[in-house]
């Protein structure tokens, strides 16, 4: 077991009327002028960043506000961001939208405590030691960005997806109410669930088997998740299961599943290259990439391959033989990727054959030009990289 | 399902090097003056309060003592400490101990900011609105104080025993190493695991039943309390059962396993005047008035019990006859109080027969003079805790 810190001290604010107490939270965590940072059209039409703004006028909070976040936010609109909040005095930054958005506002927030450039943060380069504080309005449960240490940016020059992690970065509040995420696609809904699963299963396979709280309650939160994404797929205004999703994300990617445990991480990792080339949604990223990294590493801890068969997805225990259980369990979690909507390899995932040149340049991103490794369970060199995404052609 | 609040701010420093860091996290939540507050000679003896004053010292933290907190923590020892503290200009209060030692702490906590009697804080006559930062060392995993937003004190004056909640008194950090739990004997052992599985149980047991990830991981940390007791019961010093039972004991009581959901909390409320009245352990307390509280509510939502028989307790579902499944989980776990030492009724708690004047007068006080209900799964007027406490009677 390893030591280990817990620490989520977001405040959340949950259900139908949470959105109401947008500003008195900002006057509690020391907002006096406020960026209301956001992304698409999608905020505007659905009259929620209108309401969030007539709020804070009603409080009595200036504000201002910037949209245009993209998936896979860039780094240059978060530089825009910072240039504004210094002109404008900003000392509060309020993501109203998912992950990219927050994520957006986690790279603004620690650019304008520093002097130099904030991708110096990003590149491992600079320490930060301050930043502006964080919340936000949620509407796209997936990346978990509103209670975790976490935030990726992708720097347009060179494509170049990188994440930084800091205690310092989790947001001060994060309102929640499950009715803003009824209007979301399928394949987005699929896609931010197979994301929230993700940061539980980079996790959950660990060699550390000796912290059953940890792995008990991760098995809980997958199994809850796979049971409501189907019924939010037939109902996409299923108050209830809407609520355990975006719930869920939260409670997937806070720590609460990773405590005592060494994590991976290798996934995501070898997904953000594919993200980063092909500016695909990270969700069906991280599908397409999974079952072939899973394959590859089982047999560093094969029992709790084992466990995850059996105990998420339901595949019957073959007591005699570990390796086959461990193998349905990879094709179980194929079959549900599909079953929702998702790929299960980069062929599915961009329409078209991965060229090996292409597959050269995400193991040379990947491995930091062949400096790096990634991963835990087992330690992935450039070579293991590029079997992985070999074997995830389809 | 409820709309909810989650906030859980405590920074948790887990492992044996916990306990190393206490320094620089008095000082990283603004402590310059501490009142080091601890019960009695276990802590001393143990070597573990000099340990923790000799790393105040390293760190140049200058500190008091005040030990003497006894379980059931009283209101006259934590007024001294408001003198003591206001005498000496303490600033930060950490408590070295188990629950009791951390309410009466933050008891003191909330003394030092105000002018009046702090037991008007607790009869609900004032209203807090700030209080001296709190912490612990852990040393017993039972009442979950570390990170909850309750405290519980007994005024020796009348031995009214009375609770107050408030999320200004969640700790700022908690030291929590499980070597440190080595020592606690079968029976504290035991009853603090009563008592942690009941903060889950007070809340499990609702009416809101469309809260899926709420009872899913309350089940989950259930279950796994009653694994991890027999491991230690069996070998004080098993690590990974005791780190088990130190981590679940704050997971149970943080509001995570209450969110979206009504809390009931009968059985603490009838318990509180079987301590106050005997002096009893808390968690002995519990496990004596629990399976009769059980048994007189459990028609108000029959199939919750019938879920907490088959997932919690391994009770095999009888499907055609809900009853009987639900009322078999009930024996499963008087069967469980007893495999660890706990008693299921009041004779076993006291050791003999209680009165039926004893019973009025309990009555009187739990109703605050036939003025009071409690409860929520079915809520409790006086008629209802008589007939509990008779059927607990033994």
């Amino acid at each position: 077991m390893q030591d280990f810190k817990f620490y989520a001290p977001t405040e959340v604010a949950f259900g139908r009327q949470a959105e109401e107490q947008v500003a008195p939270l900002v006057k509690k965590y020391g907002g006096t002028k406020v960026l209301v940072h956001y992304g698409g059209q999608s905020a505007i039409r659905s009259g929620l960043l209108d309401k969030i703004c007539g709020l804070l006028d009603e409080g009595g909070i200036p504000f201002v506000k910037l949209g245009g976040v993209v998936p896979n936010p860039r780094l240059s609109l978060a530089k825009k961001g910072i240039d504004l909040c210094r002109s404008e005095g900003v000392d509060f930054i309020l993501a109203v939208g998912g992950g990219s958005v927050i994520d957006s506002a986690k790279c603004i927030a620690y650019g304008l405590c520093m002097d130099g450039d904030v991708w110096d943060i990003y590149l491992g380069k600079v320490k930060p030691t301050a930043m502006v504080p964080v919340a936000s309005v949620l509407t796209i449960p997936a990346a978990g960005s509103e209670m975790s240490w976490s935030s990726v940016i992708t720097n347009e020059d060179g494509d170049v997806k990188l994440g930084y992690s800091d205690d310092i970065s989790r947001p001060k509040f994060a309102i929640m109410n499950p009715e803003r995420t009824f209007t979301l696609p399928p394949y987005q809904t699929a896609a931010g669930v197979t994301d929230m699963m993700m940061h539980t299963m980079e996790r959950y396979f660990t060699k550390d088997d000796d912290m059953d709280i940890t792995t008990d309650l991760a098995e809980a939160l997958l199994r809850s998740m796979k049971n409501a994404v189907f019924a939010v797929l037939k109902n996409p205004e299923d108050y209830r299961y809407r609520a355990q999703i975006m719930w869920g994300g939260s409670l997937m990617h806070n720590g609460l599943t990773g405590c005592g445990i060494s994590d991976d991480w290798a996934t995501h990792q070898l997904e953000h290259e594919l993200s980063g080339m092909f500016d695909v949604t990270h969700g069906a990223g991280l599908a397409a990439v999974w079952p072939s990294w899973a394959r590859y590493v089982m047999h560093e801890n094969l029992s709790r391959f084992v466990r995850f068969a059996v105990n998420v997805m339901d595949v019957p225990n073959d007591f005699t033989d570990p390796e086959a259980t461990a193998l349905k369990g990879i094709e179980a979690m194929e079959r549900f990727y599909h079953d929702i909507g998702m790929p299960i390899n980069i062929r599915e995932l961009i329409g078209r054959e991965i060229t090996d040149d292409e597959i050269r340049e995400m193991v040379r991103k990947c491995s930091r030009n062949y400096k790096s490794t990634c991963g835990r369970l087992k330690v992935l060199h450039a070579e293991d990289m590029e079997a992985i995404y070999h074997m995830a052609k389809g």
